[in-house]
Order: structure tokens, then C-alpha cells, then sequence
């Protein structure tokens, strides 16, 4: 389901007075702003600020500064595995255009669910890049250089057993935090991809409220199957966060009424951290919405996204003071960020 | 060369006072033990107490735990590319007897010089384990797990990459420490490991005295063939160190007529703790060898192998009381380390 779609019926049931009836206990108020004692440290597809996104060895450096949680985007191959990448498209981070030159759909995109995972294993991977005239340009210049090294695309199953073997080897209980991209566009492939996941959580472990992971999406509607179907069914009680982008489709959340609905499937949500600081906020004069309050209120966690050192908003002079606005001004409960380390050294410094 | 013959010539050169020329300039005294200003920190295989080793995710990991420099150990494939793994033979650190399992040769082991890259990609990696009635047991059972995850044989030029990619995107500058293995064996089986090593080196700018590398060797006659043959035919000066065993084949170095002998074409030595403090020292009583002395009179730099969190000697109580004796008390100037995070903190804390 697109967003648009999502939000519409999202909007359709909050009219109707409709709350999503849940089988498992969904823990509120302060017991859930607090479960989790310390700001969390989430690794935006990694330690992205310095690797190419949503590789192992991103993930490796994550772990290694210090990160609470390491994010991975999954998508469906052909074969229907579940692997980690940002979106379901593979010609903006891999060489596909070069490996598979007439695997193109007629938009000219690359689909991952349109190859193997075998296939996928032989392409390679890089920093994110946009093509203009043919020629590839870094999106992020200062970062890791375009086409160096080598790095592949990784299953989910190998992504977790890299943080469980950390978690082994360094002793420290580092969790994930996974997000179903597109759940409608897999639906219209044959695919669920909820359900995919879901096992593969299961099979590792991640089954109970107080694991060390959270289940992220954008798709409202499939959160709430997932919350008043899935789970139940799987015996299974992770926590979920909604997903909240700048949108129109996502206005209807940004309410009581709405905040309350989302309580209702949900443990947490993952907002831009536009829709907490306005972008039209200048230094010392920041538009603060009561997004994080609304979701406070309903016992909602509150992850904004993302943090980066080199892509600074307007009002903030530096990384520091954006990370000072957020977690201790507005008290946030956790980041995501490509910048892992910069954030644990802020909140062991400041916190 | 086996280390034996190559220290019977060693011996030989000894007696006969012979000195070898050199055709580059080599930094000695002080000039060459004060030349990198810190201790420095050598992540052994990468951060290999935590992940397996040589793989780009450790190395990844240990680059993020502020390692000064990055040991890779080179081998060469069949088909003349330079591979990083510890030794020559696949079989403790790979599935090859499941995927090759009749490429073994009359030994029983599965060498990486019978391999095209092509092939050894096809490999996976990881922890290193001893085979025992056919059962797989892990060399340090506390470390990452036996054939979790996906790592793969990566190229000496992209490990390179990996670590200037890093360079650029942190802007640290990490060196690396490549071990030129068994360079007579390779020789045997009609390859010059030391010139493919030389020519990589060279293409990615290390080639001068002051770059960020140190090339190591246990086999003084090639460490002798590489300053005075190869480094000047390729207009390069970089720095060397002479490993040194606790094999009997090593004992002529450790005497100042030794040492003297191996400041000609060396710039300094990375021994056996061993050889520092006697392995039967016990707490409050080390009995420590005067090597470090000798080779500083002669301006070589000390970086002594391998420190272990997991694997220490009888005399130290803890990881932190290792590295106090090595480094503050006799004066090391760099240790092989698996575990990068402690040693970084350990110096930051202390020195």
C-alpha cells in the first residue's frame, strides 16, 4: 500500500471511531517511554556516515561506535528471500546496470524482487550515488568514495547473526531495528513480506516484548495486521513504531485523535525530525511542534530521523547542538543516525 | 625460504661480517624510534577478538576502534593475485573441504595458491577452527561463532581501498602493516609474492619512507632482496620491520652484532613477546631480555606480537597490566593487538 492509500484509510477509521482491537499486550504510558532507560543510539542503515549504507561491514562499524541499535531496510528477492537494503530498487547503490543490462522494467528501474539472490550476490555494492548524463555522482561527496573496495548486498538471517556473534564476542547486547519497506508493492509481486519477516525474527529469537528489537513501517494498515494478526498468530509480541513522514497522507497522526490510534497498534513512531522542529525553524527561534508530547502522552517511544553531521537543518550551527535540541531540550527518546559515534560521545559527554 | 635456512643464512652473513649494502636511505637512531610519535596501536588481522579475522568487516571493526594501523597478511592465488589471509592454507578458516573437497594436495591441506580468486570468492569465511575426529572447534570458543554470517577472502587492493575509503570519510589517516607470507615457498611455486606486494603498494602511494605503512617479513633474506633489490629498481623506500620468532633460527638476531645486522636493511622488528619477557616470568618477577634495548641502540622501532585479552601470559593478571608492562614499563613502541578497543583505551587512559 502506497502512503496515500495507508493514510486514507488510517483517516476512514479514525472518522469511524474505529480502534484496532489487539491480542497482545501492548505496554502504555510511562512503562514504555521508560523501558528503554537510556536515549537510544539507532545506526541509520549503519554506520552510513562513513561505509556504504546497509553493508556488513557498515553494520560491523555501527556495532564497534557504540550503537544500542542497528537498523536494516529489508526487501524481497525473486526467490523470496529477505535481504537489506534501503528500497526495493538496486541501481542507485550497486552496479546493476552493468551486471544485468536488460533487467530493466519499462521506468527504467532496477527491481530487487526482479533477481535471485544468487544473482544479487554478484553484484557490487557502493556509496549511494545519483547518475546525471550517464555520469554517477556521490550523493554524499565527503563520504566513502563511489565504486572502492567490495561489498555485497546481505540477507537478513546474515545481518542478525553479525550482531548476535558481536553480542557474543563483546558482551554487550546491541539490538535491531528492522523496517518492512513497501508492504503493498510486495503484496502486488505475490510477496508478503511481513509474514517473511516475522519469521525470520522468530527463528532468531526476537519473539517477546522486551527483545532487543523494534519493528518499524510507514504503512499503517500493515502494521495494524501485523499487530491484530501476525503476531498473534506467530505467538510473538515485538514492539512496532509507526513510521510518521512530512507528507500529507501522515497529518492525520499528528492529532490526539490520531496519536491514539497509533498507540493502539504501536509502541512507538519514528517521525522526521521535521514534523518535531519545523523547517522553517532559524537558530535560537525554533517552530516546536507537540508531536513528541502527543506521543508521550500516549506512551509512545520517539525515534526522529535522521541526524547527520553533513546535511545540518538551518537552526542548527553543528552536530552537537542538533543532538542538544532534540535529546535534552525536547527529549527525544532516540536517534537515527548515519553518525553513530559523534551521538554515543554526545550522550555519554552531555547526558 | 623456511625460517631455519633463512636464519642458517642469517647466521652465515653473521660470521662472515657481512654487512648488506642499501640503496635507500634508512632513518636510524633516535630519528627512526621517535619518527611515529605514539604508541601505536596494530589491530592483528583486524579487531580478530571480535570478529573473524581478516575479513573486511574486521577490519571495518577495528578501524573504529581507533587502531593506528591495520595488519594484513598476504598470500598470492593461482592466478597472481594477492589475497589477505593468515597462512597459506585455507582449511582453518574456510569451508573449502565442502566445497573443493577434492582439491587437496597429498598433505591433506587445501592451498590458496591452487585457487583462482574467482574460486576463493566462492568460500566462506570464518572463525578460526582446529578439526578433531571430523568435529570443528572454535581456536578462542568466547569469540565470534563458527559459520555465522557471511564473510568472504577479500584482495589486498581492497582492503587498501577499505581503509583509504575510511581515510577520506573520517579523516583520520590509518596506516596498514602488510606481511609479505612465506615468500620462499611462493617462490618454489614460481610466483615473487614480494614483487606482487611491492607493485600493489606502489599503485595505491605507499612507496615512501614516511608513508603510512610498515612491510613486514619473517624471512631476513627477502627483507635483504626487498631493500636492496626490489624497493630501489622500484623507486620506493618504505619502511620495514624483521619479524622475529621464538625459534632457535632466530637467536643470532638477538645479539648486538645480530641487531646491528638487521638496522642495515630494516626498520624495525616485531618479535614474540616472548622474546621481551621470558614465558616462565611470573607476577612481580618478569625476567625481561634486554631486546628492546638492543634493537633501540640501533634505531629500530618494537612492535611485539600478539596481545590478547583471551590468551595471557602466566605474569599478568589482566589485559591492562599486559600492555602496562610492555608499554610503560619496558617501552615498547607498538603492539599486534585482537582487541584494538582496550589497547586505544588503555593508551588514551594512561600513557
Amino acid at each position: 500500500m502506497k502512503p496515500v492509500r495507508a493514510a486514507v484509510l488510517l483517516i476512514t477509521m479514525l472518522l469511524a471511531g474505529c480502534v484496532v482491537t489487539v491480542n497482545d499486550p501492548v505496554l502504555v504510558g510511562k512503562d514504555r517511554v521508560t523501558m528503554w532507560q537510556n536515549k537510544l543510539v539507532i545506526a541509520h542503515r549503519g554506520a552510513s556516515g562513513y561505509l556504504p549504507e546497509h553493508t556488513l561491514e557498515a553494520k560491523a562499524m555501527a556495532y564497534a561506535q557504540g550503537s544500542h541499535f542497528i537498523e536494516q531496510d529489508l526487501v524481497m528477492t525473486q526467490d523470496d528471500q529477505v535481504v537489506v537494503l534501503h528500497d526495493h530498487h538496486l541501481d542507485t547503490v550497486t552496479n546493476v546496470r552493468d551486471v544485468f543490462p536488460d533487467r530493466a522494467r519499462a521506468d527504467g528501474r532496477y527491481y530487487v524482487i526482479d533477481f535471485t539472490l544468487e544473482e544479487l550476490r554478484t553484484l557490487a555494492v557502493t556509496e549511494r550515488f545519483n547518475v546525471s548524463d550517464g555520469a554517477k555522482t556521490a550523493v554524499f561527496e565527503q563520504r566513502f568514495p563511489l565504486e572502492k573496495s567490495s561489498f555485497r548486498i546481505a540477507t537478513f538471517a546474515e545481518e542478525i547473526e553479525l550482531v548476535q556473534g558481536l553480542n557474543q564476542s563483546t558482551g554487550r547486547s546491541v539490538g535491531i531495528y528492522p523496517e518492512i519497506k513497501s508492504p503493498a508493492f510486495h503484496r502486488g509481486e505475490g510477496k508478503d513480506i511481513s509474514a517473511a519477516v516475522l519469521k525470520v525474527l522468530k527463528t532468531y529469537g526476537y519473539d517477546e516484548q522486551q527483545d532487543s528489537v523494534f519493528l518499524q513501517c510507514f504503512d499503517p494498515t500493515e502494521l495494524q495486521r501485523i499487530r491484530g494478526e501476525l503476531l498473534p498468530a506467530m505467538n510473538m509480541t515485538v514492539p512496532l513504531v509507526q513510521l510518521l513522514g512530512t507528507g500529507p497522507e501522515f497529518r492525520a497522526a499528528l492529532t490526539p485523535a490520531g496519536m491514539q490510534m497509533v498507540a493502539s497498534y504501536a509502541d512507538g513512531i519514528g517521525p522526521s525530525m521535521q514534523l518535531i522542529v519545523s523547517r522553517g525553524s532559524v537558530a535560537g527561534k525554533l517552530q516546536i511542534t507537540n508531536l513528541v508530547e502527543l506521543a508521550h502522552d500516549q506512551g509512545l517511544v520517539v525515534h526522529p530521523y535522521t541526524f547527520r553531521r553533513d546535511l545540518l537543518p538551518a537552526y542548527a550551527d553543528d552536530y552537537a547542538q542538533l543532538l542538544e535540541i532534540f535529546l535534552d531540550d525536547i527529549g527525544v527518546d532516540g536517534v537515527f543516525t548515519d553518525f553513530p559515534d559523534l551521538t554515543v560521545e554526545y550522550i555519554e559527554s552531555n547526558l
